[in-house]
């Protein structure tokens, strides 16, 4: 894949709760990133509005634009419909000879007018969420000593994928053989590889997450992207399937502090922490004795002194490792996996540490 | 829609496990059945084989069938998928000018040889699995006095389908406004409408549901079909989105006397009936408070002796009326389902009875 200078679309909503696939590619992938398209926000950068890639600018347009050879859809609206008004900057990013990187559950791909001119144009189309997964799960030939580590969490966006990532990468850091499992489109555009399993066909979802486990499991140490929550009312059905089909030993609860109501429904109060973990307890040893070992707390909206309150009560709680993996950093957490696999694959341990 | 005059393809499978939806056709609408098609079983009859359709007979090849105008496919395999040898015989039913009924993951229609034939030939093709379901759940507009019923069940194929079914005949024969909601390929073939719950992109099967919910809730009683259980391998997520989706009050747990492992994963042991019933009313809850009310027993492969001991010690495990639908009749899940309503709802109990 030739270098991609990447504008993100976020018209309207340059703000971290919406623009969540902007922001986490941004943080991963910063050198790739040259703009931002807001109409409403341009002059100003990245860094203030979404706290990550610094001086990165809002443009209004595709032509104030640093040179770019890709446009990447950087939200993900409830439905996963492209908004109407986004095609024609589409039309006019593939004019433009850009490549387009969607995450949407529809596929531009199948759109006839804009798939039409992107072949006229010669760009290409990468529509993340598209597959045709076709493969129950059998929970055979899973290796033993592959600790699989999930993300589990009180509700949707609340740092499931962040928080997968930086403990890889913070597994990696001590020299331990960890990879992160997207599951989600922007787990996908940052890793490179993975399944979207909340556009697999419902029968499929435990089989298509089980096939990333066994086509991963020669590293020892897998972090496994949660999507939703068990509790949440339109997303439940993934957050099941994608439990039970990468059958984890251990979890990590992920929530953030302060959030009282389904994000995107606030009619809808949340469980509290407690029974979310027991339910994730409950619902994970039906396939195989699995504990949550540890609270990755998203303190994105609390003081610094407050953040530390919070994470002194919920440890309290819980008795379970909290922190914050961007505040605080994860090695708590990477502390608590490295004991975890001690405890379970004692033959393991000296490999890396 | 012209009498369907339908010849069912069993082929090899001609076994009430396999043959489910074979079977029940044939149980709700034995009018319609002209033959089962299975070579290896020519000669023999619906009721020999499958226990339901007395004298349907079972024939070779299309040719010894009496005239008819559906060929229906009889049987779901795991995964979904059209078996290579049956391509020859459904392009013979469309030579012969039969419309094609169809319940797989692989539609028909996008079968490049398939689609082609039925076009030239002006025959029509009916893949229930077909949707385009793209609605999230909302939770809300529910009918508050509308009894949703859910039929939960320890495995797949264990009689979720005709418990839903009987119980709603049973609740008609005492003048209550009861609907079927049928949420799989087979019910929809029985009762005409319903959504494939199974076949809908992961992300929308909560909302799915709860579109059908919504469609019905003019009736006073909705018994909504389960699909797969919460502890199934393969299939949790489409029975999580369900069950979220269609936020039951009351559940009926369904399940067969003497099966011990996972429908085709015989290598999987089976929870305890108690542990299944902990974990529906733990997992409904989340949504809206919600108990089991009732046992619907498969009582199929016991002596009618044995069947009486089992329904007793049910009935004392678990404190609940337990019946076998087909062998014992559902007048004991009726009665529960009418008490339940009468204590939830009192001022609609008036209304039939």
């Amino acid at each position: 894949m030739a270098e991609r200078r990447i504008v993100i679309l976020t018209e309207g909503r340059t703000i971290p709760t919406s623009a969540k696939t902007a922001s986490c590619v941004i943080r991963y992938k910063p050198n790739e990133v040259v703009a931002l398209l807001d109409s409403t926000q341009a002059g100003r950068t990245s860094g203030e509005l979404l706290g990550v890639g610094g001086a990165i600018p809002i443009v209004a347009k595709l032509a104030d634009a640093p040179p770019a050879n890709t446009l990447l859809i950087g939200i993900a609206p409830a439905g996963g419909k492209l908004p109407e008004p986004w095609r024609k900057v589409l039309l006019e990013a593939i004019d433009r000879g850009m490549n387009l990187w969607s995450g949407l559950h529809d596929f531009l791909s199948n759109d006839p007018e804009i798939s039409a001119a992107a072949a006229k144009k010669g760009v290409e189309i990468h529509d993340v969420r598209k597959n045709n997964e076709r493969d129950v799960s059998n929970r055979l030939n899973l290796r033993e000593d592959c600790l699989r580590i999930h993300t589990v969490g009180q509700d949707c966006s609340v740092g499931k994928m962040l928080a997968s990532v930086e403990l890889t990468l913070g597994l990696k850091k001590r020299g331990y053989d960890a990879k992160f499992i997207a599951t989600g489109q922007t787990g996908i555009m940052v890793e490179g590889d993975g399944c979207p399993v909340d556009c697999v066909v419902s029968d499929f979802v435990n089989g298509a997450t089980e096939k990333l486990i066994l086509a991963n499991q020669h590293h020892d140490i897998l972090l496994i992207e949660g999507q939703g929550s068990l509790s949440h009312p339109r997303y439940s059905a993934v957050t099941l399937g994608l439990l039970h089909g990468c059958v984890p030993q251990g979890m990590i609860l992920v929530y953030e502090a302060g959030r009282k109501n389904v994000h995107g429904m606030d009619y809808i109060p949340l469980p509290p922490l407690k029974k979310i973990l027991e339910v994730n307890e409950m619902m994970a040893s039906l396939a195989m004795p699995s504990k949550v070992i540890g609270v990755a707390m998203n303190s994105r909206l609390l003081t610094p002194d407050d953040a530390e309150a919070e994470r002194e009560r919920v440890r309290r709680e819980l008795g379970l490792p909290v922190c914050d993996v961007i505040r605080h950093g994860p090695d708590e957490l990477v502390d608590a996996i490295i004991a975890y696999q001690k405890k379970l694959f004692p033959h393991l341990a000296a490999r890396a540490g």
